[in-house]
């Protein structure tokens, strides 16, 4: 049985993990017949944003292991204590939290790092050449950990666009139920929420690009 | 199309809605052609948990609807505003926040009450003889909204099924898998993470319990 690592950023779209591609992407795991372990950096989060409102609440701060932990129903480990030869591949949903918590590209655009903790947890899946899925925004990390060449989607938002190619990597434009694939580095992507109007369409994106990712593992 | 009110009590199975719950009723509804609404009383929960521990953080306090905001992401609303006539049927994930923030069944058992914001939510869709679906935990509030004999099911819990018993309703065991159906009122009702072990297995009985509840409206 194919064990997955699902790497988390919180629990929210607007400052953590996209709750609905992160249990889409759970349900597609499982009904694949595959397992899932859920990781989290135990980290503070770059803001608490109020979800009703929009507004950020500078009075409030939340930890990502910890509010990871909801998604997860408590089962979710912290990011530095992967053992990779456990895991058999690796998908990261999207939300803010991936371009806030997980890498700076909200505030830094192509100028954007990861984490140290995230780039450590991802690198070592694509240094043991495991397939990798990036959904959402979360495909921005892609050229920093792959480097020149590598290939991946956001949708359609030139912008980010712009910015992937502008860190080497080489996008390719995707509607919401497509995936794209880079066979050489064993990622897949997504745009799910990027384009997504319907919970419906994000679940046809994220289903295929589970199956895509287990059939390279 | 049919429209589904969605009644959510805040964003984590500890002291809020039960996440996975809540995203697979989204996606159940939005996959048989049908579309939703979240709504959430704008209320204090009775305490906030940290899932990574369990342990609750008395230090810390969280509005439901602004938490449920983030399972809607950011589209829910006052549960004080609903208009009944707008909709076909209504939705209730589960999780502690039904037993602790929707109604104290958490701390008083048989001998809760419903929170009256979210009584008179409910109370109107039974009045204008519309269907409910109670996933989870939830089914503890169905005695107290439809009386005597009102049948449902919390799966095989022998103390909370006595409780249910005990308020005036007729409980029936169910597996994980099942749905209970009181055609007179209108009601379904599945276990879900009352006894599921998977997601999957919560899957299949909230997508059993929409279709149910889709066909009666």
């Amino acid at each position: 049985m194919k064990k997955v690592a699902v790497l988390l950023s919180g629990c929210g779209v607007f400052d953590g993990t996209e709750i609905h591609e992160a249990v889409l992407t759970l349900l597609a795991i499982t009904q694949a017949g595959a397992t899932y372990q859920c990781f989290a950096p135990d980290i503070t989060q770059m803001h608490v944003v109020n979800h009703l409102t929009g507004e950020v609440n500078n009075d409030e701060s939340r930890n990502v292991l910890v509010e990871s932990a909801r998604i997860a129903r408590g089962e979710v480990l912290n990011a530095n204590a992967l053992e990779v030869s456990q895991f058999d591949a690796l998908v990261i949903p999207g939300g803010f939290g991936a371009a806030k918590n997980l890498s700076n590209f909200a505030t830094t655009g192509s100028h954007c790092h990861i984490q140290p903790i995230v780039e450590n947890f991802i690198r070592e899946f694509a240094l043991a050449h495991k397939p990798v899925g990036f959904v959402c925004v979360s495909p921005v990390m892609i050229p920093n950990i792959y480097g020149k060449g590598a290939v991946g989607t956001i949708g359609t938002d030139s912008d980010t666009a712009h910015a992937f190619n502008e860190m080497g990597g080489k996008h390719k434009d995707a509607q919401v139920e497509d995936i794209v694939v880079d066979e050489a580095n064993k990622i897949v992507s997504t745009p799910a929420y990027m384009l997504a109007t319907s919970i419906l369409e994000a679940h046809i994106g994220i289903e295929k690009l589970v199956t895509k990712v287990l059939e390279m593992a």
